[in-house]
């Protein structure tokens, strides 16, 4: 049985969980208590000693550890429905703004809530190692994000899709990070009508109520 | 016929280089003068907009602008040798440690280069858009970086490659991203004897002098 080391919460795991149900795969999930810092607990390090959600145990009994090795992982094992693309154009879209959103937008988001955050103080980065907070990346992060929004509602204008057409795992992530934006209270508005439209529209997909 | 959009002395675009060549494609090459601003340039950015390097325009005639879109069309169009991995863990390792040197390795350096260089101010991410430099992402990038040799240095204690067992995408950005750390003066060194071995084995590669 595929098991989820999953965190209701967290926007990292929410990318693994909803591939998963997309894909319908059947799997377990184990809750990892990040607001109680287990993630950096013994039990958990020795199941991932990167300390970060989500880790998927596979069939196989091995432990991937970050939503890269997952992505790759279940899109090989479980190639129906495609998640990643199938001709090499297609492909091809699909990695650029998957990379994009994780890049120019959920590193953003992370860096400006981590950096200014009283409950992540010394640990501005996920991970076993600790690194102090820097106010200015915080700053940088909220100036990068409303850069992201803008690219982001440009790039859907004529679109339904974020890439190729179709549905794909860079909808998933575009739809955890824009999520994500809350936590530095920043939501798209009137400024972002086509980001709105396709936000919508993927409400209609019961995966994303997860 | 494939044109690769290069710089010969920068590491991204090094990254395709050595891709294209592994895998024996064909192409054009055209060099991107970035001292002197070219990918700032009218002209460059009617081909990239996002004003990096590397950009690959394909037989279909689409440029594709980003190593993460590279990589996908290239592997799914010119499948032999695979360099993302065959199977599905070997492809989860693939990704997993791919993603790692990118995030763990290559940006700490560019934020350690781009945050303290004079030939970098207001340039601290590359792209159309200026940002200012801070200097304790500098210090942070340094820091990160020494702990990345260190963790890539165990990875190799018994490996002869990254990730799979196998010569893949992973050990070229590797090699891209470990010989990119001289630009803030760093090399590995006595406390790092695995990957000294692993880099002086992949010296062996043709491809590795490109």
């Amino acid at each position: 049985m595929i098991t989820l080391y999953d965190c209701a919460t967290a926007p990292s795991p929410r990318r693994a969980r909803i591939l998963l149900a997309e894909k319908g795969i059947t799997h377990e999930t184990v809750q990892v208590d990040l607001k109680a810092g287990e993630q950096l607990g013994d039990v958990y390090r020795k199941i991932n000693p990167l300390c970060t959600v989500p880790a998927l145990r596979t069939n196989e009994g091995v432990t991937l550890t970050s939503n890269a090795a997952i992505a790759a992982y279940l899109e090989a094992r479980f190639p129906q429905p495609p998640m990643l693309g199938v001709t090499p154009l297609d492909k091809a879209d699909i990695a650029d703004w998957h990379w994009r959103i994780e890049f120019e937008g959920f590193m953003p988001i992370a860096e400006a809530f981590r950096n200014n955050s009283v409950a992540m103080l010394h640990r501005a980065l996920p991970g076993p190692v600790n690194y102090e907070q820097i106010p200015q990346l915080a700053e940088r992060g909220l100036a990068r994000l409303q850069q992201f929004l803008s690219d982001l509602n440009e790039r859907l204008r004529d679109r339904d899709f974020i890439a190729a057409q179709q549905f794909s795992i860079a909808d998933i992530a575009a739809v955890v990070t824009v999520d994500f934006a809350r936590i530095v209270k920043v939501r798209p508005d009137e400024r972002h009508p086509h980001l709105l439209r396709w936000r919508t529209a993927m409400g209609q997909r019961p995966t994303m109520a997860l």
